[in-house]
Formats: C-alpha cells, structure tokens, sequence
C-alpha cells in the first residue's frame, strides 16, 4: 500500500501524492468507460485496471471493492453535471432559474441516460451519494437566491432535504418509466413553488429554454 | 409449504386460509415486540417464531428472510399510522390541512421513534416501502383537494413522487440528528407551498394544531 507519510521529504511525497491521484483518476476513467459499456454487474476489477493499464494490485490502493469505485464514478458524473449547471449561471441572470436549471437537468439525464439512472438509484448509499455530491452546488444555489429575495424557505436545511429528496423520486419515477414526457419541468415547477416562488412564476421559470451545456452528458 | 389450491372445496380452503392470516398476523405481531425491544440484528428468527408461539418451520410459510418480515412490519406500522390520520380527517376541514398533518405524523414519528426511523430508513427497498404503503393515501388525500379547489399541481403522479421523496429525506434528516426542531412544520409548510398553497396560507395551515390520534403511535 503506497503510503504519504508526512514524515517524508515535500518532494518525494508531492511526487508520489501526484502519481496516486493520477492512478486513481486513471481507475476510474476506466470504470466510466466500462460501466457505460456493460453495466456494473458484468464488469470486473481486473478488466478495469487492464483497461486502466494500471497492475492489478493498485486497485486496492484506491477502493476496497467494485461497489466502492461505481459509486466514485457515479459521484464524479454527479458533480461535473452540476459543474457544468454553475457554469452556464453567469448567463443567467435569475437566481430562480439556475435552481430550475439544475433540477431539470439530473431529471432529464435519467431519462436520456437510463444505465446510468439505475447504477445510481438502485444503489444503497444513492441518497447520500446524490447529497454529498450535489448539496454543496444546491446549498451555495439557494442561499443566492434568498440572498437576493427572489425566494425563501422557512428553513434552509429542511428546503434542501426536501429538494434533494424529491429530485431523487422524481429521477426514479423517470427511469422506472412512470413519469410523464415533461417530468422535468413540471418536478422544477413545483421545487420553486415549495422555495416560495408564486406559482405562476414557478410555472414561468420552469419552462424557460435550458442552455445547451447544461444537457450535454459531460 | 401450506397450499391454498383453488381445487380444495371451498370451506377447507376458507379454514385453511384464516389459519394461514391468523399466523401471518401472529408472526408480524412477535417480530414487532422484539424488533422494538432489540432492533433487527439481534433479532433471530426463532425468537420470533417463539415469541409468537408457532413452529419454527412455519416462518418460511410466510417469509423467506428476516428482511422480508422487517418490512412487512415497517410496511403495517406505515400504514396504521396513515390510517389514524385517515380517521381523523373526518375532524378537519381543510383538505389542505389533512396532508400537513399526514407529512407532519410521519416526520415527528421518526423523532419520537428513532429505532424505527432508522430500521425503515437504511432498508434497500424504504423508498419502494413508503411509496407502496403510503402512495394510496398520498393520492387520495391530494386528488380530493385538487378536486375541492384547494390545492392544485403540474402534475399529479409528479407531485406524489416528489412529496414522497421529500418526506423521507427530511424523515433521514430527522434520524441523523442534522433536522431541525420544528422540522415538521417546515417539511409541511414547504409541500403545501409546492402543492400550490400561497405562501402566507401555507405558513398558517403548517402550524395549525396536530389532532393527538395523528401524534400517538399505533
């Protein structure tokens, strides 16, 4: 097992810090590729690391199992989607319209990605996945958009919960085929609603046309 | 393995099947108590098939795990307690206030019952549990007030989906202790805002005053 001891000299252990990441970057890179290719189920740790050009055994440097990499995958996906959502914010001027924004987009990459809606909903840790990856970008999102009065909530911590966790239903209503054509935007409507925005600007809001980059699969 | 073959004369197959109810129910019972005396991990089934006085190998008549039988018994308790509230409803006016009151039981019971929360909450299936149990009275209660011209939504089967997931993400919030006091009233305030209650009414109908047969445990 590489170790970083900070008892090392900087140079060696930045040298070493720099080859781990690059590794395990690497690994799951991989992964993607696989997953995406022939789901979780039939892909196996030694095709990864083959895939990866990494030796077998540095697999286990990084992840304690094949759960434990998919889930790294699935939270990597996660963050650059919602990287890709604050990057497009500067375009949009309404603080309401980016919340849209990004709730529309995770329902809409269930429907267009379904593989990649099960490997995520099917999992235990799903819910603390999802909160973990993406409650920082809906943190920093709401507290804009009470900062600037656009909306409020009579708890923020409760609010986000809440959101998040019907994001994630709504997500399963898509890929388990209940859901109807405009899910997204009637699941946005009813977010803003419940972030105080009146309902004939939640309705408004969420029908607003999405920047491109913000479907776009990264 | 009992057999209620359809080809039995019928009054053995009634005898036969009120025998079988009678010790499903029995089982679920036992495994209740011990499930709240000593959480599922330490319960094994043999205690439960003592506890409910029958024989060890008619568990699997019913069952085919532990698991199965812990949902079985999140799944009752589930849906005793929306039926208390279900009762209730006879009281209240307000269609509006039978579901705040509905959200608010469930998110205070995960309070006042954090062994359950947590037993309902970590299982694989508690999303699939809480939609198949509380889903029917969950539509219900949100058709007759849509209907009455109290509330209204997008889309129904969207906004079922998403107070459900709501409803147990705050529950979790609950459970791990990051919820705050009122999160009931909050949680509530912010379904009926998305449900299509203005603001100031959602505020007001969230506070109002829980009926006790809603708070007690069943």
């Amino acid at each position: 097992m590489a170790t970083d001891s900070v008892h090392q000299v900087p140079r060696t252990s930045d040298r070493q810090t720099r080859r781990k990441n690059e590794t395990r970057a690497k690994l799951i890179a991989a992964a993607r590729v696989l997953l995406a290719r022939q789901g979780a189920e039939a892909t196996r740790i030694q095709e990864i690391t083959e895939e990866a050009d990494v030796g077998f055994g540095s697999f286990y440097n990084h992840f304690s199992s094949k759960e434990e990499i998919v889930e790294a995958v699935l939270s990597e996906t996660l963050v650059s989607q919602a990287a890709a959502v604050a990057a497009v914010e500067k375009e949009i001027d309404d603080p309401a319209e980016v919340i849209s924004a990004a709730h529309r987009s995770f329902v809409l990459r269930a429907r267009s990605d379904p593989d990649w809606g099960w490997l995520l909903l099917r999992l235990d840790a799903s819910h603390d996945l999802v909160t973990n990856a993406l409650g920082p970008f809906a943190r920093r999102d709401l507290k804009a958009a009470t900062k600037a009065g656009r909306l409020n909530v009579p708890d923020l911590g409760v609010a986000l919960s809440a959101q998040g966790g019907a994001m994630i239903a709504v997500m399963r209503s898509v890929v388990d085929g209940t859901a109807p054509e405009d899910a997204d935007i009637f699941h946005a409507e009813g977010v803003l609603r419940m972030l105080g925005l009146p309902a004939d600007e939640a309705a408004e809001v969420a029908r607003r046309p999405l920047p491109a980059a913000v479907t776009e699969q990264p």
